[in-house]
């Protein structure tokens, strides 16, 4: 829910931005790993953000950028000069590089591509050219590989003399000799076999190499079922091309977890908390254009009865509610299929089980909230004027559980975003039914 | 977005059920691991998902259940003997019991416990002290330590007596002889490193140790900031006591997220797709039934305005319109307000500058919605409703902004959760703004 130290690091930044003293800002981002300078950084006001920036470590910058959600690192990249960015790119890891190139100005670019060494800019070209929401995209290619038909003693000693191993190598990978992937060699079992025995005789074979087309969200799935916390990726040819580390899964399942939470909001994952005012207000203002256009197509409804609700102006004091207990009911529904698509979970297969399921819901719950406000209301009007909203709410929960069920699905069919185009369209149906079927009834039973 | 690997199996075990073939069904169970079989599962409804939980393969319950929503877990649970539930248990590791504990009755419990070794029982009551949301809760005690005196060479050779590692074993923990947590020892340099060397000249001093009562998910941010892959835990004196490993982490992580998705849409996050249908609607109910409260309330300001609507009946045509952009204007906020709280950005040291922020983009918004809302108004009714309608409209939006960035962040200043609270509290304060404003401003300028 809440994370304690991240703010109370702001408050302290805060505290020393405003007394006008650098000595402790820098000593604070000094004791800060990119990642936590990152997150400062993005709870600050552009001025101050930019003042801040100048403070951190250049040997820091691409870390720091790379964590950074995309509209705070634009506007900080577009500070600096070609050669801050060129030196920035060059502390990167190629997998993290790929993400960070499609920031830059063309310009700097091709100057990054020139910096690197003839090997390095073969393995960026190679994670380039796959779709950065696959394997591909994800993987490094820092991969360490060894041959079946060695001892572990062998492996060892090879090891000793390469030095230190990239990031988060809990395995090697073992390949034959045209670099076909057979299997993995943790590192605990070249620790804890016996030194003589064949590579063959201790790998791991049971773990699946990823295909480097694969989704980065059957990625994070798959980290997820078989806790893994480095995965090898192989081309068709069943070719070792890669590797993804976790750490890369944990910002996809955090990103795609924001994605369903600010879309379903109407909202950006990639705006910055303090985005300019502009850019924010230009984001935010297609939602607001879109639910517009719903709440006139909805007001249309209502003109509809115009002369019903010059009768009983009461009709005009109880209308929102049948409306919005319909939106609230149905955005429920909306938020559970989101997740329940995100995990797989729901489909052809069981779309008819599952309405049955939430119609049932809605039945029990519209009886329950029908009656009450029946109840209410004939107190407040009359009993007439009860049973039309009773029933009207009845019926829109039972609108709301078919749509908030349906209309996500078909979204996904077509290919759309469920979590950002469903609650809007949800909440029109919902609105139009409960003014239509509020007024409608009212107009049958009370006139 | 999407799981399609997921989704498929859904697919094909449905049509193995539908035959009536168990072949195919157990073909497919035996090749999924605990956590996509529990995820397949949670899938079914509980008539067909009783059916193939008969077929899960005993050794993996276990894992199967602890991988469960907990709704569902818990009505597996309900079917299963106390000799069952017991050799689930003890197929699980320590931390994964701790968790496990809690969702067994309790004479299974004092059953499970008395079939545990005495040092496994040490163990897990050492676990279970600690509040689950907090470090103590997370971690596991299967340390396995050295000395920082000893050479490589002995670490080695003490390695291959033990025999396998704990799983996500990136790292030894090296401990002064009273237990208290020196550094990390990472597998890595034990392989790279000359075994000569000593622990103390080879080991990370770098990384620190969790706090035991850390919160899980200042735990979460700490492993996602320093790409952890385990770490340490320490009590109050510094002593190891345990490690928490990245899988646990990224269950946090999932968790937290689907709590505020789901939280923000007033759903429980516990609540499974295929819930007791009497379940999921009392569950839904308490919120239906708040929302109930707020239209009745946002009626009766309505309500103050039944002479004007009666005179003016176009204003109850559009007087919708006014209340549902404010809400999804403020909802934008919430959502963004959400994310910033959960990452620590958002606090006292930046609400000023926040406020500001939001009421410049609710400004332009409004002066551009409000513009075509009053010049559409204009043409299907009259000019001067247009300019009451786009008036109410542009203070409605700042007051939106006031709302939606002020009561989460006052939610969380009383210890309220924001993603829960927050939508419904701030939806009801644009609803009444916003009938408020329009009908207000209608019977002064119109009347």
């Amino acid at each position: 829910m809440a994370n304690s130290e991240a703010e109370s690091r702001v408050r302290r930044l805060r505290a020393a931005l405003d007394s006008g003293r650098w000595a402790p800002v820098k000593r604070l981002l000094a004791s800060l790993n990119p990642a936590e300078v990152a997150n400062l950084l993005a709870a600050l006001p552009e001025r101050e953000r930019n003042l801040v920036w100048e403070m951190v470590d250049p040997a820091d910058d691409g870390q720091v950028l790379l964590h950074l959600p995309e509209d705070v690192r634009d506007g900080l990249i577009r500070q600096m000069d070609a050669e801050e960015l060129v030196a920035a790119a060059e502390e990167l890891d190629i997998d993290d590089l790929a993400d960070f190139v499609d920031s830059l100005p063309e310009t700097v670019t091709r100057q990054v591509m020139r910096a690197l060494s003839d090997a390095d800019r073969a393995r960026l070209e190679a994670v380039l050219v796959h779709e950065p929401d696959t394997a591909g995209g994800l993987m490094n290619t820092d991969t360490v590989t060894v041959r079946p038909d060695v001892s572990l003693e062998v492996v060892m000693r090879y090891l000793r003399m390469r030095g230190e191993l990239p990031a988060h190598t809990d395995a090697l990978f073992v390949v034959d000799r045209f670099g076909v992937y057979l299997g993995r060699l943790p590192l605990d079992r070249i620790l804890t076999r016996e030194p003589h025995q064949p590579v063959a005789e201790v790998m791991d074979r049971d773990t699946e190499a990823l295909l480097v087309d694969m989704s980065d969200l059957d990625v994070a799935q798959e980290f997820e079922s078989s806790d893994l916390v480095s995965a090898p990726v192989v081309g068709p040819d069943h070719k070792l091309v890669g590797r993804i580390t976790v750490d890369d899964v944990v910002d996809v399942i955090r990103a795609d977890a924001e994605h369903n939470l600010l879309s379903m909001a109407g909202v950006d994952e990639d705006e910055d908390l303090f985005a300019p005012v502009h850019l924010a207000a230009r984001r935010r203002a297609l939602w607001l254009g879109i639910n517009l256009a719903s709440a006139f197509f909805a007001a249309r409804v209502v003109g509809l009865f115009e002369a019903t609700i010059e009768q009983v102006v009461a009709l005009a004091v109880l209308m929102p509610i049948v409306a919005s207990m319909g939106g609230i009911a149905a955005n429920q529904i909306v938020a559970l299929m989101v997740r329940g698509i995100a995990l797989g979970q729901v489909g052809a297969g069981n779309t008819a089980a599952l309405l049955r399921k939430e119609l049932a819901v809605s039945l029990i719950n519209g009886l329950l909230w029908g009656l009450v406000v029946a109840a209410i209301t004939s107190w407040w009007f009359s009993p007439t004027l009860g049973l039309v909203i009773g029933l009207a709410l009845l019926l829109n929960l039972l609108f709301a559980a078919t749509a908030g069920l349906l209309v996500p699905l078909l979204l996904r069919r077509v290919g759309l975003d469920p979590a950002l185009a469903g609650s809007v369209i949800v909440t029109t149906i919902t609105d139009v039914m409960g003014f239509f079927l509020f007024l409608g009834l009212g107009t049958l039973i009370l006139l």
